[in-house]
């Protein structure tokens, strides 16, 4: 690649934007050119702007850079959002109609029938609704969205037994301070303490994105069919910085063998892996035997915070089958996410 | 009460024995008088045999009392014990042979055919378990068990709900570090961090020991008839000091409106209620409609520990209801619930 | 008392507001009868307008009352004001203006020269001040004030050896989430961390006011001569929830023995006991000889609170003495030490 | 290099012996051939015989090595040793008696007088003593060791000034648990806690280590003379993974201009830097001006865990001047550390 492709960042200054960042240094194709917050943080350097939060100091050249306000036309074509809150759909939809191919990880658009919810390694096949986006909305840009921070846990092994006729669904999350931004969740309510509620409606998010996800292009390829399953869960905010588990239990049509269901996983790999993508992890999933793992703590960053651990599978007396799963929120679970998106996009020459 | 009723501790050195030893401060009907541990602590003055972990300092009569070895026949006849590891069976079955009422926090004889694993809102009717128990075993003395910490938290709220023919529970669990005891779960393991985990089987004992708590003495008085219920859990450690939170989903033969389930938490209340015993909580069940409780530092406090939170009731569209619950595992779920045992064992002249 | 005496409250919505009206429920000689708040709480149900984070629920009584605007004049002359920022000096003078006796937590006049920074264990000889205040200022009421939560855990041991002539402090705390209020410090920022800076001057709060806690009432009795010491404090937040810890070196003109030094700390014992006021701890310092002692989880709570626990008493080879000391910011740091002194100022007829 | 050098690891199984292993992963110099620890673990598997720890996996090669017992003779030339307890001397002594090159991390041997307490960026000259033990000893092998975990942080800024002539250091510090081990500090101890105690003579320790790494070789080349100041340590462990922070002050001969403080520690460097050793740290000592850090989760991996990050430095009133200083213990503190020495002394030719 003889020149990098400049990309912008909108939300730089958050939790996810700084993850962007982090995560784009030294990407072998795209580079930071356009940093954009809110009015509040336009016109100052960067390092000024941002509450650093990272364990690694903000990239030099990054640092010096100046805010620029979210005005659509500006920056680059290719922006990566992490807008919070209710004018993120506005802003990214200005975007796209002024042009820019915004790859967002705000929550505005998942569920919009024009707009694909991608997971690169699931459901490449859906970004054939970016012909219908433009279509129905006349934007000569596009959105595309990658899933909520703890949906994307479960999908990966749930994809990777889609085949085995998956119909129930009832999950269990514990999820990390991360997942709520910056300053997120106040120190009183978290230490020492577990808090069985998360808000803006995160079990919804969770139930919605996981069978739209796993849905299939509609033979009209207008849309997408969600996978006929139910699915509910319980969301937990849990004293850890990064990285959200989930526990499940999960039920089959006809329930397979675990050895087989065990071999599914361990073999599981997409398009990311044929295409050998820059962020794409070796194996998406990381299966283990051992009784008391995953662990945040310690498997957050499997892959480089790409893959998803999954552990204690054994039989539901329930449902079938119940395992832990693990990935890293702020990677995986959003700004890794979008970057992998934004590879398998520029991979298959939709940019 | 003229004179109080003289109590050992079998095991008190440790995490439980210690909460044994704080809640008897000041009991109207009972006196610690004799205090048994390992051979290692016997002889030395109790606040030299103990690492004391709680925010109340040791009574100063306790201090300086001499610890014990557990010889049977040693110390007075009703017996708590909080023992620990593979000799606890041994040393309660030599203690209730030699004439001891043995009021047992531990594992050993919980699903024993002829032993109540009592919980004396939910089934005091265990009890006659107690005459069968005296005839097979050929014992003067007697042997009654409380639930494991975590099963505890959830038979409460499934007792209140019996009568709707609860069939199918589902559980996940957050379960505090002092369910582990002392020096349990290291920092290192933990800080930060969840274990989707716990040793001892205690996935197995939750789902056996929940059966037969609301189960049914048989015709013949001989034994408990289980539950039919399926039961799962899948267990976490989380970092937090004291409260077992149990987020679970439940199916009834034929579900009832929430309003009825709800007012059945509001309503329950059992033999320690009538009979107004030292350490029952007014109400057993707390339910709370705030969207974010119950929370275990906010809440293991209830009803000074020995009350059961309930929050989040909401429908399940997997089972059919689901919520939250929590209770203080070394109180509702250890020492108290033992204490409170013996109450009633006591108000009904079985000492 | 046949009636008690009716308070307010003004900031009643914070974290210390909570712990006023959490410590004055059953309190023999006051009664909550008014809070105050902002104006976005004013007019709104007291349950409705807190974000209540105590581990007792909030009293039924409170809960339901109406919460009002700050406004000179209204609610009864005894006012406690947990008030917070820029606005809270202003406010507490127009009251003190109005007639109210203002007992203040705030920071905003405890420098000031005729304003008593009062700990009754330790100066009660500076409320002679309210006399000057009342004719400088042309006040009907007045305002007195307490420590800074941390500079409070250090003054009660230096109080116990001031006859010893103490010219030299250093001190480094340990300081607790709940002294930032709530939301507080974000737990992105203190979960498996610290943090070595806490905001709002604290450091040079801790060494102004300790030596004017310490101070004597000048000779004309209108001002206070601070203690003529050195004093530095390095500031640390700590993940924890309740309980300052300050180690800290001392200097002395004439270094006495360590055992005259413990003895000090034995016997301290000031106004509050000796007129037996409602919230006085029985003895003001607890001294433990516990090598790994105080702790803020174990110890915050001694004395209900309202004692300073005191340990690892030991020579410094650069000072003369060490230590380390610890106290419950919330209560002896904030609400406790304002009611302590409202007690006082009531025992002392000058209401 | 042609071929890498063989070295084993004496207590390969613990925490420190576990992060040997993760640094040497991959190093250009050394290689990992032999593994030692206790009996109970000689003959297993290394991935059986230890419970790792780490957030990366135990290298494959290393998982399927036998562990060995810890005979001397065994294994290579060059010997790791991260031995705890009271054998860790004895075998040290053997293993250097048979003709190995222990660089240790133990704490047996520091004060010996012909042992260097070496620190490469510090006392490179100390080494000289090497031959002085040989001679002493008549060991064909040799014993070089690492400073206590706490003192390796504050060495480095104090071996920056020390042309300054400092005099006095008072000290407090924070500790991470991972210093104490695994499984060390108890969770019930360390949530939500902090605890003014470390066993082991850790402020001894401290002391005593600070002024002989700072000290001068004496004019015979026969011992170290160690640096003339008064040194105390008040030691506090607090609920942090990794990552111990040293807030000192510091008293100097003729106080310097903080200015000529600040250029000193920005300039520092040493034999590591000049000979660019693999483990080096590019500079040995970040400073930051931002007025809340170092911070342990943030800072602690400054310089890949082997950099000193040092802020907050402004004068103090008592002694001239303070900061607070932070290196990762388990990396600076301990087997980085420890492979820093070996890399010079092979870079030495003295292995």
């Amino acid at each position: 690649m003889d020149k990098k492709i400049e990309v912008g960042i909108l939300g730089a200054t958050g939790t996810v934007g700084q993850r962007f960042i982090q995560l784009l240094e030294g990407h072998p194709w795209f580079e930071v050119a356009w940093l954009g917050a809110s009015d509040r943080s336009a016109g100052k350097r960067y390092a000024e702007a941002t509450a650093w939060q990272l364990d690694t100091p903000i990239p030099a050249r990054i640092a010096e850079m100046t805010v620029a306000e979210c005005t659509p036309g500006a920056g680059p074509q290719l922006a990566f959002s992490s807008m919070a809150g209710t004018q993120a759909g506005e802003i990214e939809e200005a975007f796209a109609r002024s042009g820019h191919f915004v790859v967002s990880n705000s929550s505005h658009f998942r569920m919009a029938e024009d707009v694909p919810l991608l997971v690169p390694e699931i459901n490449p096949e859906h970004l054939a609704l970016l012909a219908v986006q433009r279509k129905n909305r006349g934007w000569s840009g596009a959105i595309v969205t990658n899933p909520n921070c703890a949906a994307m846990v479960l999908v990966m092994p749930l994809a990777a037994w889609k085949a085995f006729g998956v119909n129930r669904v009832l999950a269990s999350t514990l999820q990390a301070a991360s997942g709520a931004g910056y300053p997120g969740v106040p120190s009183l309510d978290i230490l020492g303490n577990v808090i069985p509620y998360i808000g803006g409606d995160e079990e919804g998010k969770f139930a919605r994105e996981t069978v739209k996800i796993l849905g299939a292009l509609s033979p009209d390829g207008e849309r997408i069919e969600p996978l006929p399953a139910q699915v509910a869960a319980n969301c937990h905010r849990v004293p850890v910085i990064d990285g959200h588990m989930v526990t499940a239990s999960v039920g089959f049509e006809a329930p397979p063998p675990l050895p087989d269901l065990a071999r599914a996983l361990d073999v599981f790999s997409g398009r990311p892996q044929e295409r050998n993508l820059p962020s794409a992890p070796a194996r998406p999933i990381h299966r283990t035997e051992a009784l008391d793992r995953p662990q945040p703590r310690r498997d957050a960053g499997a892959g480089s915070g790409m893959a998803t651990t999954v552990g204690r599978l054994r039989p539901c007396p329930i449902l079938g089958v119940r395992f832990t799963a693990l990935s890293h929120n702020v990677i995986r679970g959003a700004a890794g996410a979008a970057i992998l998106n934004a590879e398998l996009i520029h991979a298959e020459n939709l940019l």
